[in-house]
């Protein structure tokens, strides 16, 4: 069946291509269903069922006893696309730090099945729904959480919500008791904007703050995680200075080590401490579904109030994610994107080694999202940035010294393609200085 | 090609009834896609469609050379769903107070085609998108809420968000230097709340406040309005007093008359003015796609913070939700509902007139969605709600006086069978007490 669902897709892809290169024009016609079928070496059911779709897309009209045109709103949809892709094509063209994913790690067509199926649940889609998000998926959520972050967990204590702002909403004002709130990363804005709006004081120190806000699987913007002896130490100290610790989970799926470090919650027993996780990396960023396990006393406010806040993620997402777990789909597409994110990285580091020979030095890190390499140069670090952003690159900055200066990689949503322009580019900026 | 559409549905529907419904068994093959072809009098093409769809969803799994199966997994669907239906039927049965949809009043199956569509941009649905939302829907949605509320806006000013809840977590602290909120309905705990939450006193009376918090298209919850006399009064108040006013437009587009009185923000020409607008009712509740128009000078404020808050609607129902208003589907939604609920409420005043005979009087509500009657009674409007509550019967009370009670009944998720039984219910409930 997948395989009917990619060829269908190809033809549509091609077809699609076409129209928005321009090489066919509005009013042209499109090869019969006959043809094309011959033409592919396809069934005439995959030719129906991509020109089908393309007309559903707006891309082509059928005419009665005719056949099908390229429609005028292609037209439209052309120009509308090439200037979206001239505004991000002068702002940036290798992104070395972005927070996007591949396009090859995820199988979006194995989605999109899921996602009609959820659609065809037509009487569970006419009411709201829970507020703390459907049972179904937090029974599947808790298996998750605990199977692979070893979290501390039942349905009952899982919310589910459109992004870790929508569920910190409804955390703040079930914590208000306490007044400060420290962040391990003060320019995390998304969350102290959200603390800062319901009035909490943010703390500089750990010892002056009622709540500490930390991601132990992302210690630095390059992908540094906590060790497990850290970890204790800070559910430690949680615990004997009653401090409430919101830890944050990001990022947490993709170590080298094929069992990522346990999760704090899970360490802490917990207690004490409020997890929060996301699949908007693990699926696509345009997917918001995140969660949040509260602890007992918390969770015990949290019910009490839980109708006043209403669910805010789609129900078809929700039911899509459920079965989509349930059918192991989750677990297979974290391998492959680990998978994926460490044979880009082992690229980039060849190409970094090939380009800069012994001007640079690589480093290890904790995720195979990043690479850090330290390079030979008499630029400062400031001036490296400017020069790359001027020029459409875009990296991580970490720090400098007389000697060099030293910088991260994201591989998250580069192609392999433009990683190689990418470090010609870099090259060439820190050879022209010189 | 919608005929199609709904033809294979047919069949799915048609063999998932039997399925769910214990008629077909765990193992037990159905009939070939060639005899089903036959006895449906469809083409092989719509069965194999059903028939892939009944295996996507796990009904059926399909066995080489041999032909498709009842699954082991429909037998596990089959009591999670009888399990659920137990648990509703138990608490509530005849539901006259509900905020749901009618199961009728949306095509689900044109839905499923704009998100299937929305599914295959890949290209878009790889990054994280605008925080505002997308530009595409912004843009829609203004045209929309100018031609259908009269609304002051463009694609600027208007901010996309999953629920009412969600936009109100953004403005608040926008609008922090005003200390105190009053609400026209205080029952309202959703937004109570949300200011609640963000520090903002609740005022008791309208002269203390310095933020009003109305819904003059729903003053009360059986569906009656403010006038237009009485919208342009407190806009004028506002501008004078210097308040700031949240106009919750919920239920604005189920008028009888044609076109709904225009919104307070178009009134006041967007001035002193936040509008809040949701198209949970227009649409499903389970899509939750909601929007807010500022003012100019809060607007100002929000572009210097915009990037600290995530977009919480999934790209997926963005893009889908953008071309279906394109494509006109929208205003066709709005016209199709109305008229739903015209002939809804239609049935149940004649039920009610026929039940209740003299001891009834029917009352005009100013919202198709709620039908209002004074019933002669010695039950106090207390007992009767509880008594209600008892048999599964939910209504909305409004008030009672010496010689009776008044009640209202939502008509927007009960269906025309269940009104039937649930008025003469309503009536032996009362007729026994007597």
């Amino acid at each position: 069946m997948k395989k009917q669902d990619s060829l269908y897709m190809q033809v549509y892809d091609y077809y699609r291509g076409l129209i928005e290169s321009g090489k066919m024009h509005n009013g042209e016609k499109i090869p019969s269903i006959r043809r094309s079928a011959s033409e592919f070496g396809v069934s005439k059911t995959t030719i129906e069922q991509a020109y089908m779709c393309l007309c559903d897309d707006g891309y082509l009209v059928p005419k009665k006893q005719s056949g099908y045109y390229v429609s005028r709103r292609a037209e439209q949809r052309k120009s509308e696309i090439s200037k979206r892709q001239k505004l991000t094509e002068n702002k940036l063209i290798y992104d070395f730090a972005s927070s996007g994913v591949d396009s090859e790690s995820f199988d979006l067509s194995l989605w999109r099945r899921y996602v009609k199926s959820a659609l065809r649940q037509t009487e569970r889609l006419l009411g709201y729904g829970e507020p703390q998000g459907e049972k179904e998926l937090r029974e599947e959520i808790a298996m998750f959480a605990k199977q692979n972050r070893n979290c501390v967990c039942d349905a009952s204590n899982i919310i589910i919500g459109a992004g870790v702002q929508s569920l910190l909403h409804i955390l703040c004002p079930l914590i208000c008791e306490r007044k400060s709130i420290v962040f391990s990363d003060p320019n995390y804005i998304q969350g102290v904007s959200v603390f800062t709006d319901h009035g909490f004081e943010i703390s500089k120190t750990f010892d002056g703050a009622d709540i500490i806000y930390t991601s132990p699987s992302r210690k630095t913007r390059w992908g540094e995680t906590i060790s497990v002896a850290e970890r204790f130490k800070l559910a430690e100290y949680a615990v004997a200075e009653d401090k409430l610790i919101i830890e944050d989970d990001y990022g947490s799926e993709f170590r080298y080590v094929n069992k990522p470090t346990p999760s704090l919650q899970g360490l802490s027993g917990g207690k004490n401490t409020v997890y929060l996780g996301t699949f908007s990396k693990l699926l696509l960023p345009s997917i918001r579904i995140s969660y949040m396990i509260l602890p007992s006393e918390i969770n015990e406010k949290y019910r009490k109030v839980s109708s006043v806040y209403n669910q805010t993620v789609s129900k078809v997402d929700q039911i899509a994610l459920c079965s989509f777990i349930r059918d192991g789909h989750l677990s297979s597409q974290i391998r492959k994107s680990r998978k994926l994110y460490l044979q880009k990285s082992k690229i980039l580091c060849d190409l970094l080694a090939e380009s800069f020979e012994d001007k640079v030095t690589i480093g290890k890190t904790d995720s195979p999202l990043f690479v850090k390499a330290e390079i030979k140069t008499d630029m400062s670090l400031n001036e490296l940035v400017k020069s790359c952003e001027k020029n459409g690159l875009k990296i991580v900055p970490i720090s400098e010294n007389g000697n060099g200066i030293e910088i991260a990689f994201s591989v998250s949503a580069i192609s392999v393609e433009k990683m190689e322009k990418g470090v010609n580019l870099l090259k060439s900026l820190i050879t022209d200085s010189e």
